[in-house]
């Protein structure tokens, strides 16, 4: 029976992009502000955009060079196809096209966002969080609709029944991998280069400002205010964006992939069958995100306060109420279509266990942890970086010993904040895997990025409110304007704290969805740190983050460094700047923050893409495995401490703002203790807006490009085309006992093969079954000859057995 | 034939004691000074010998826990014999011995010292050095001695011939790991608590004596002062010289298990014979232990100058000189013995290659790999943290813009630092084990270790030099004394940063060695991260060298507040002290250190211990190992990154003391830029004293733990004593063609068994050798039946595929 199930997540995808449209022609017809008000928001657009279309241009040159080295390997390779090449510039195409729809809404969402808290908190609420929600539904509707899309088309092209339904689908899946490179590709860029843009920018307009001219923030005569504004925008809207774009299009391919290994697995006891042309385990993820966006808009509509005088807690209840409804749904649609779409048992294959038969229910339980852990991680993070909770009350009180102690009571912080979410994330892991192998972590994954246009949705919101609050400054608007915005900027840091912990916890389950899609892509038999090629990889992968984050820091410290002579040649140059009557040239410094910001990622963007490129090509598939697990492991660690530290020391300065008490004396802003806490925030603002979230696009991006050249590396390339031969055969009855074999042939070279011959005897009667596998490695003549004699004794079984006894 | 090869290194150990004695009596002959240095040394030798006396009483308790457990396994399972017990607490006994020796001649050294250097330039060396050697000699000395006697003893015990030799020799080196588990038990306590105690002493005596009373460093009147000093010789003597005694033995304990490895590799080919009582490359690695003393012992003698006026330079080449020939003299000594002992070529098992032919000269190539990698870590390290090289430059060139720039640029170098040292580390694993598998990478470690005694000399000169100078200042000597200690001290400063290389580099090794010996004794396949639980453990283990560091660095800051607030106290309440008419009491703030330390380091003491088990208990032994490797991957990238981070800020600060030029102006102490180094180096101060060189311990020893409660994990375990059997049988040849059969057979429960069967042919006139594997798992009873089946095929080989063919 033909399926239309695949159409089932196009529509959806179609309906959520309907209703961005609807959306952002809403927050367009509202009120834009006075002139200055529209004249300001149009500098933070227009900065915004130049960063874009400068990022662009430097895309191109990537996106060419990467095309033409997916060309060769696909002349390479047999089983990668030339249209991947299509699928990568696709992917990177739609990411960078919700990035620019999202970062243009973004800026027109920022005055008008003022304009309405002129009259009513609740309007200002619906702009900005409207705002939010075109940002979150673009990225998830255009992620959706590329990927099944594709989808659609590779399955038509390739899985014709010609060869087996295995080995068709993965060169179908493989192809699609492009596609998610391209969107990671497109997150390196904003992640990396937003996060050096927005910190340069910062640090810049706040030394010279701030420090040295002695002018509030947001003031109009400085120079980089604009570009400080236009960093907001750059590194938390088009960057985070990016970011989860990837994570979302990659969890959903992995979970496809180790989807269609599902049905391998199956297919031991004869080819699988299922009512969605057989192929339910991989449309199942892409169905669920589908329907995630669905939830996604039903919950949005719940993001409403009706009192004007509501403080804080209404606006951030109101976020959750939205948040959890959308989760809710999504979960609950998600059990109908895993008992709907899954079969009700499935055999898959555990290392070192064998086959286990898994109950469709398990899926659905490893759904479950992947929304549990999402959520925990979120609620761990806020406490280690929340005010008044005890780890920032740790570094406020060592501010009084100075900067030193404040310095590392903050570190102790950052690394101390690994304890839980680490535990929690192995728990992920190891319960997922436990209920429905690596299949089930992929399924973690989905769930939790399912609602990702809820989530972007609340994380975009905040900046915009940022921003709302800088042109409020900016154009003089009276007090209750500002303080209306700070009401719902103040629930946008809560919010943005929170959604680092989902973004690093969905990138670091989507790197081990991928590292797990990566491990059956090659074929390889595992991957065993006992081997010491693999165990040095693993110390070289754990070492890249470190590397990376060093890198991203002087990053920020170099570009700073520009911004600050920019700004006081202004100060000194241009006539009239403090007096207000001369206009700064803000384009300069957002210029400045553009170029620096992209010269600074090439070198670590380049170390990311092409240090297991080279290590694959030199040691080999395993050991390439062993360097993502080290990245990853590293990664992981470090994106969490250097968040955190960030978060906690920037709260610990907010702190001293209302006043603390220390050791009986209340502290204020401009106290000693105070000037520590600054000194802190500066050192953690590159960790928790440049380095730590960098981490999720090393982790995500290390095992995409692994992913992507698994088939170099695996047995798939050979000549004579007999790389890897599986042949699923000989499912014999006798004397009830059922005895299926299943042969995995690999041809290293033109003399040398290994095989392994897989046995699986089912006693009659039932009982525990014994299973055999026999690695077979030598030259190639004497590995098939053995084949050979493996498969006769099996088919003839018992027979040996029985001469031998009466010998 | 009776081999007499063991009495070898029992001989070369005495020799290195007895001639530890002779120079510990020149020593002791020397000047000790005035009565008023005598009375200075004294308090500094209690103070040290009251740290050491509350540290046994808590070892004792620790001891004794220890010994109850190790005696409950030593029950439970059949192949551990009580007499670990025995081994455990001879282990934590020498290594106690040899710390206090080394203490006690250091705090006798350091006033002969400055006595010496009152006439003499080198004979204040000789004296400081000669200190330096008696420790080194004593830790080397008894580290050997201790091994060979019980090895000796357990040879004697175990190995009868009654069950095969490789069960045997296993038994008696799983009771040999007791005596490294006590060994690196005193090692935490001395590393750890050692670490807390100098710093907590060292900021201490800083924050309010040079800070808030405004006397200079080692200044009588400071109450913290003789804490300060007696800190310095706990930290580096005693913590130094455990963590290197730990070092020492188990790398040299894991050469010795994967020797034992090598033999049953070998024994594949039929019973391994040599005219070492069969046990050559077992015996290696402690005979090169042996010849390494003697080396040293040379190397000594060539550490001297005989110019008054020489300055650093000199001193340094002196020390230098002694050490590059005992390494040379180590060198050759090992190429012959390794041409001696070893066979000329061995049948190695690589993982996925099968067996391998390996020359002995590939183990000579592995241990100059060893030697070369320690070399080269140690010239990465000095680069990074040296006075006028680049990254110190780099940290001087941005304390001028405050102390977050400092602190940024800090963590930067550290970071940066982690790249060669990482590389050089990979390049060792790959490349030794590539040549002589684990077996090369632990002779790469051992050849490393050899001139430990060396080593050891160099660095321990340097805190004895500084507490001449200490004593010097505090006894008010004529400055040129002073100026001749302070030669002394620069000197040390630049081995002590080097000496930290070293010992992180030897605990990767050892680590890395005791990894492999894990594996074999557990009898695992490998460690498969493509498995849940392993991947899930790999995270755990690499969270945990973060979490310690976070733990030690605030242990720091609170000891260290204790410190703070009792020299307040004894300034405020002990009339007279501050003109120097009333004695400060000293030993109050000796004891809040000696307390604090010992407090702090129980919950990272017992992570450390108490992890491994849980983890080995719950999950079995494969996501143990991947526990111990996440542990050694994370824990070298934070040794590496604090340890250098440390160095670098210490020296950028110390840069300002003869001034530095920044933007083309000249700074100096007390200027802005001078105290946001001063700020960074604070920050430093835990990163290199403390959390840094804990990480040495806290890989080792998570390491070994894991290999004592190996047998309980592994499959050694069992009733019906029929846990693990491995037997090597069936050598046959027929029409040319040889045929070997290994089988594995591991009872899991009653129930369950696995096994391996390896079959290895070699086809008539040579040619590539095929290799099958078949792992069998099911009941016992089908397991045995298919061992049967296959054992009957393969003594009747050719029968089944001939008769295949005829039908």
């Amino acid at each position: 029976m033909e399926s239309n199930m695949i159409f089932v997540p196009m529509v959806l995808a179609i309906v959520g992009l309907l209703f961005m449209f609807v959306k952002m022609s809403w927050v367009k017809k509202q009120a834009p502000g006075d002139e200055r008000m529209q004249s300001i928001s149009k500098s933070i657009k227009e900065g915004a955009l130049a960063f874009l279309g400068a990022e662009y241009r430097l895309l191109l040159v990537f996106v060419v060079i990467a095309a033409i080295a997916l060309g060769i390997i696909s002349m390479l390779v047999d089983t990668t196809h030339w249209i991947i090449i299509v699928a990568f510039v696709l992917g990177a195409f739609f990411s960078a096209l919700a990035g620019n729809v999202g970062m243009r809404i973004a800026t027109e969402a920022n005055a008008r966002t003022a304009e309405a808290a002129k009259t009513s908190l609740p309007n200002a609420l619906k702009v900005s969080f409207g705002g939010g929600t075109v940002m979150g539904l673009g990225v998830a509707g255009l992620a959706v609709l590329g990927l099944s899309l594709l989808f659609f088309i590779f399955v038509k092209m390739f899985v014709t029944g010609e060869a087996s339904f295995y080995s068709e689908m993965t060169i179908a899946l493989e192809a699609l991998a492009g596609f998610s490179l391209g969107a990671e590709s497109i997150a390196l860029f904003a992640r990396v280069g937003g996060g050096i843009y927005t910190k340069a920018a910062d640090v810049g307009a706040d030394l010279v400002g701030k420090v040295e001219a002695g002018i509030p923030e947001d003031d109009p005569r400085n120079p980089a205010t604009i570009a400080d504004n236009v960093g907001d925008n750059v590194g938390d809207v088009a960057g985070m964006g990016a970011d989860l774009f990837g994570s979302y299009v990659a969890t959903v391919l992995a979970a496809m992939v180790l989807g269609n290994y599902v049905i391998k697995d199956m297919s031991v006891n004869g080819p699988f069958t299922d009512s969605f042309n057989n192929m339910g385990p991989i449309l199942l993820p892409l169905v669920i995100a589908g329907v995630g966006v669905l939830a996604s808009i039903i919950g949005t509509f719940l993001v409403k306060i009706s009192n004007n005088e509501a403080k804080e807690p209404q606006v951030q209840k109101a976020l959750d109420t939205g948040n959890w409804i959308a989760i809710v749904l999504t979960l609950i649609a998600s059990f109908g279509l895993i008992k709907y779409m899954l079969p009700e048992t499935m055999s898959m294959k555990f290392f070192g266990e064998g086959y286990v038969e898994v109950s469709s229910m398990n899926v659905f339980w490893s759904a479950c942890i992947g929304l549990a852990v999402g959520a925990l991680i979120s609620v761990v993070t806020a406490h280690y970086t929340s005010l008044g909770k005890k780890p920032v009350l740790d570094i406020v009180k060592n501010s009084s010993t100075g900067a030193a102690t404040n310095i590392i009571a903050g570190l102790a912080v950052g690394m101390k904040s690994t304890f839980l979410s680490v535990i929690l994330f192995a728990a992920a892991i190891y319960g997922s895997y436990t209920l429905a192998g690596f299949y089930g972590v992929a399924l973690a994954a989905s769930a939790m990025m399912a609602t990702t246009a809820m989530q972007l949705a609340i994380d975009a919101f905040g900046p915009i409110a940022d921003n709302a609050g800088g042109v409020a400054e900016m154009s003089e608007l009276e007090s209750h304007v500002r303080e209306r915005t700070d009401i719902l900027d103040s629930v946008g840091n809560t919010t943005a704290a929170v959604g680092k912990g989902f973004a690093i916890a969905s990138a670091a389950l989507t790197a081990l969805a991928l590292f797990a899609a990566y491990v059956t892509f090659t074929g390889i038999d595992g991957i065993n740190i006992f081997k010491a090629d693999v165990l040095a990889m693993l110390f070289v992968g754990g070492m890249i983050p470190v590397i990376f984050s060093a890198l991203a820091m002087q990053s920020v410290g170099k570009a700073a460094m520009e911004m600050v002579k920019e700004v006081r040649r202004q100060f000194k140059e241009i006539p009239g700047i403090m007096e207000g009557t001369a206009t700064p040239e803000y384009a300069k410094c957002v210029d400045i923050s553009t170029k620096a910001a992209l010269r600074e990622m090439i070198v670590p963007g380049l170390i990311t893409i092409i240090t297991p490129i080279i290590i694959g090509l030199i040691f080999g598939a395993e050991p390439l495995g062993g360097y993502m697990a080290g990245v990853c492991v590293s990664g992981v660690m470090w994106a969490i401490f250097q968040n955190n530290a960030g978060g906690a020391w920037d709260n610990a300065k907010k702190s001293f703002e209302a006043g603390v008490e220390i050791d009986g004396k209340m502290e204020y802003k401009g106290s000693d203790a105070h000037k520590a806490a600054v000194t802190g925030d500066t050192v953690g603002d590159p960790f928790k807006d440049t380095s730590g979230p960098s981490m999720n696009i090393l982790i995500k991006l290390t095992c995409l490009v692994g992913l992507v050249i698994a088939p170099i590396l695996g047995g798939h390339s050979t000549e004579e085309g007999m790389a890897q031969l599986t042949t699923e055969e000989v499912v014999e009855v006798k004397n009830d006992e059922i005895k299926k074999v299943l042969v995995d042939l690999k041809v290293i070279n033109e003399d040398m093969a290994k095989a392994s011959v897989k046995t699986k005897t089912i006693p009659s009667g039932g009982g525990e079954p014994v299973i055999t596998e026999t690695v077979i490695s030598g030259t190639k003549e004497e590995v098939l000859k053995k084949i050979d004699e493996l498969k006769e004794e099996a088919t003839s079984f018992h027979q040996t057995g029985d001469a031998a006894k009466k010998q």
